[in-house]
């Protein structure tokens, strides 16, 4: 009879083949356009309308990936892509993701998989260490999908400290006075966490930036003065160690001060690309006063060779973040949950299920040793300073900001139309992929040395190719 | 120069050995014990405090998965795992999530991989035809990671729909006025996710259930005519199909019937489980009047041989989802965004970054065809129909609930603490793992038959185990 399912020795077939697949695909990247040249609705129009009554073979799957699908693709892994901010990855990744697909078990609690819950718990309270973070971070960590979801998780928290306990005829009225604090550099998804979570966007103020685009802590405790003074209830800070645009750093250690007092807002640093940099003792200075924070995020799939999803999420206190997202039907109870000696990580997050996530954070912390990862933090800083040397130096193009980290924000001297043009020549060629952003105004392109396999050579050739478009566009 | 990164072909060899690892594991996963037997702590105190400095060899670490992981995995895809829902996979399943974890590309944009978007969309038409959905879910399909964040997201819609409009000042007099209906049965994710979006508790109805725990449509009726009569404003209803606790199935023609009207609630069906079942001809009709449903949800990381993370969500008319959650900052700005001719999916969800999640789900339906996923759908009703019979005739045990598909709800005769008892004799013995629900107050064991690999000989076995255990304690 026929059973349908792929047979173990087919697995082990098909399986071989595909890693042999992957390794070309990367010893092959840089073969490829970064980024991806087909127009919208081209893959969808190669593909069949209906889906296959009778199953098809392997080896015919696989050869459609690479017609009708990799042309559709734009290498992320590529060491010529500097857009946005990395979302790399590494061969210890790949394994743990493909480990926790094989096992495929569910860590919604503690008791459907332990191991699951405890890994994650053991390697977050590593990274305590490794980044330098309070201890009262330790035992209080999570995996999230990202640092979205991460902020989400902070608003819901701080919502439910500032508000939760209200009887529910006072809660909307109390709700509608809730403010939260940020820049116009805060990443979106503070303003969509805020929106989900029930605000307004008019009650999200914008706190004045410096010249560095930096929150300015002075700004900060006036709009918390006013709107305490107008009857308004301060329950949410954002601080960003790192923006998207610009990686500017605000100034944490005097966002916590003015966050003081009683009835403090709940504070959440933001440092989803940055703060792997504080593996490296010399960069941990630019989260200063992280240890009052009430949260704190940063991703591992964005700079430590950990693919997407990883972030990792701490808070000082998990009684509010626990009060705001459990939940506990009958079907969920079990003896585990109810001696209290176990954490049920579905009560730390907005899905109910979860990955086992933890096996490739924890291939990577120790296939690389913190002093690769260090190493290669350290790298990619240096290849960015000296792109931002070049830019310095140079009589078309100019620096925007002192690049902070591994980000360089420049343009062409000759205004928005141009640098729009150089950027677009370049992405067209498909030679080498970066984005833009705004800055006071002024069109901006975004140079972000984050890939895994991004060295020196690499960082000259997109010089050189932007030299080349400057006078050809 | 020690690059610290895995080259590739150290990379292929590791792999290659992974692959036959995970094929030996589930060959060999009846020779474990089910649910893991380790105590809370055990694998937190076999780990190494700090991480390791210098990086380690790969022989290492996978030494260490099977030395100090394994003890701590239940295992989820064992033939003898009735625990729960299922939440399967499959070796083509295993094989996406390796390749996506390879491409380790981001789908939050059209423009940052084309094939990501597009697949997707693709996939989830070929869907709508194998379930029977409405034409109009065409185009409106997106994968969320699990059907809590696709309640939410219908949440956030249906809240949109409703008050998205009005001015700042009335917003929240206007959120406190609105009112969710659901029934005890519904999914406790329906209520976190109104939680998350700011309402409260107090604001979710309730509506009763009749003989079979699905919802009463009159009742609906009525509560929503007295809310709208009270000033309210019914602003979304969830019906399901197939509840988590004993696979009721909620009437949803007649549950639409009831939402019609002048501003009528948002209807969301979350088919979550059982939806798949739609698959077969036969099983349509248990989610009849799902073509007018405004969202629905289901998992083919719950029944359809597709490793979780993968929930597919439909809307009818995406306007209200994408005004919820759209935000597009200077750094996402794109050409084709602003084309209008292509979907980005980070409107469609609560995070920004995504995975390639349709590779799997592609790969398993052209694996198996059509066919072969109806054919162990129809397979696994009938071993649970079989069971049902056992219990049906026996003196000591006693069904429930009449089984609408794949679970058996039941309960032994002498009681509470008879039937707990046999619960954890049988899960502790690790030759099976089933879990509990409450039915009318009653502690009732819920029999799952929904992994890939369940055969008529585990479903036999499980209740020969039952037998002895009732005769045991």
């Amino acid at each position: 009879m026929k059973s349908y399912h792929m047979d173990w020795d087919e697995f082990r077939t098909a399986g071989k083949e595909l890693i042999d697949w992957i390794a070309d695909y990367h010893e092959q990247i840089e073969s490829r356009p970064v980024k991806s040249q087909v127009r919208p609705g081209d893959i969808h129009a190669a593909l069949p309308n209906d889906p296959p009554e009778t199953g098809e073979q392997w080896p015919v799957i696989l050869k459609d990936v690479e017609r009708h699908i990799l042309p559709g693709v734009t290498h992320w892994q590529s060491p010529n892509f500097f857009a946005f901010f990395p979302a790399n990855t590494s061969g210890p990744s790949i394994l743990g993701e493909l480990l926790s697909a094989g096992l495929a078990v569910q860590g919604m609690l503690w008791e459907t998989s332990p191991a699951c819950t405890e890994l994650e718990t053991h390697v977050l309270d590593w990274l305590v260490g490794m980044l330098g973070l309070p201890d009262r971070f330790r035992g209080n960590g999570v995996i999230q999908d990202s640092a979205s979801s991460a902020s989400l998780c902070a608003i819901l928290a701080a919502r439910e400290r500032a508000i939760g306990d209200l009887p529910a005829g006072d809660y909307h009225e109390a709700f509608g006075r809730l403010r939260a604090y940020a820049t116009s550099q805060t990443h979106s998804s503070v303003e969509k966490g805020a929106r989900i979570a029930g605000l307004n966007v008019e009650q999200i103020r914008r706190i004045d930036v410096d010249e560095n685009y930096a929150m300015i802590p002075e700004s900060l405790a006036e709009a918390i003065r006013a709107d305490r003074k107008a009857g308004y209830i301060p329950f949410f800070v954002c601080a960003t160690v790192g923006t998207t645009s610009s990686t500017a750093i605000d100034p944490v250690e005097r966002i916590a001060e003015q966050c003081a007092g009683d009835r403090p807002p709940w504070l959440h640093v933001d440092a989803a690309l940055a703060g792997t940099a504080a593996v490296c003792e010399e960069f941990r200075a630019l989260q200063r006063g992280v240890e009052r924070a009430d949260s704190y995020c940063f991703n591992p799939h964005k700079w430590m060779f950990t693919n997407f999803d990883c972030d990792c999420f701490y808070v000082a206190d998990r009684g509010a973040l626990l009060k705001a997202l459990s939940i506990l039907p009958e079907y969920l109870r079990n003896r585990a949950t109810e001696s209290d000696s176990v954490i049920d990580y579905r009560d730390w997050q907005i899905p109910l299920g979860r990955r086992f996530r933890a096996l490739k954070l924890w291939f990577v912390i120790r296939h690389y040793g913190v002093e690769g990862i260090r190493y290669h933090v350290r790298r990619h800083v240096e290849l960015a300073r000296s792109f931002a040397d070049w830019v310095r130096s140079d009589d078309e193009f100019e620096l925007l900001t002192e690049p902070s980290l591994n980000l360089v924000c420049f343009r062409h001297r000759d205004g928005d139309r141009k640098t729009e043009a150089i950027e677009h020549a370049v992405n067209d060629s498909g030679r080498a992929y970066l984005t833009h952003t705004k800055l006071g105004e002024r069109y901006t392109l975004r140079l972000s040395v984050g890939q895994t396999s991004t060295e020196y050579e690499h960082v000259e050739r997109v010089w050189r190719l932007l030299k080349e478009a400057a006078a050809a566009v």
